[in-house]
């Protein structure tokens, strides 16, 4: 297999150019942003070392680097919601990359629901802390049905 | 202006319930994604701390933290390229916001495309290193006539 990556030798060679320079951050990790090729839903945000994004582009399936497990993470392998990339993106300075993807079974959250921004924030100033809103209500999966007592990602 | 955010408690309050508790990193800072609230693309990802995140609910207008100017961000004082969120949703770990915005001036990036994505990253394996596709060939903007001399923002 090819070096996928060129070195960073200068901002135009990075803005304007045709080679695939990315910057991974002093953990060795680029930001992901996912979206569902078909609505443009943001499904999730995450992370991927220079092995994830290598694989990604090689199988054309997402995978991420899980920092709470600090782990490759093939997208789906537990749960089966396969994101199947349609087009991958990648930004100006090279520092993030945007997956347009299809989901096999609907899902992209391990809550349920299909994307992970499921609440809104309301804006304005107010006196009261904010209420979150929630703009999904019913769960696509049930979480304890696919990850049974696999321990949760979130970490407080 | 009362307090926003709320402590992180438990992973229950934080993944279910209507309570704003965002974690910020150990920088203090949130990732921001941030999608054209018309046409779903994604045009930016930055990052906000508290204080932007707060500006940015209370004046509806996207402020960002600059990592590479270590400041307070209101997108647009610079170029009037103002983005004017239409919504802004939280995720499922209240780890990372989503942006919906107009973009006063049809721009974001400050290369002078529309978006910061403006560069497709070929699929499959091969034996050359991959060559970026441009998916926007015309700048919306000349970046020498609406930011002069301003240092460029991009890091090697």
């Amino acid at each position: 297999m090819a070096q996928k990556f060129a070195a960073r030798v200068s901002i135009e060679q990075v803005e304007e150019g045709s080679e695939l320079a990315p910057k991974f951050d002093a953990d060795g990790l680029i930001p992901a942003v996912t979206t569902d090729f078909h609505t443009g839903e943001l499904l999730m945000h995450g992370y991927m070392n220079a092995e994830a994004l290598q694989k990604t582009i090689e199988t054309g399936e997402a995978h991420y680097f899980s920092r709470s497990r600090q782990a490759l993470w093939h997208k789906g392998a537990t749960s089966g919601l396969v994101q199947k990339l349609k087009e991958l993106m990648i930004d100006d300075d090279q520092d993030c990359v945007w997956l347009k993807v299809e989901v096999v079974g609907g899902a992209s959250c391990h809550v349920g629901y299909r994307s992970c921004f499921y609440r809104r924030i309301p804006l304005g100033t107010s006196n009261e802390p904010p209420r979150l809103e929630f703009t999904e209500t019913t769960k696509v999966f049930d979480p304890a049905d696919v990850y049974g007592n696999a321990p949760n990602p979130t970490k407080l």
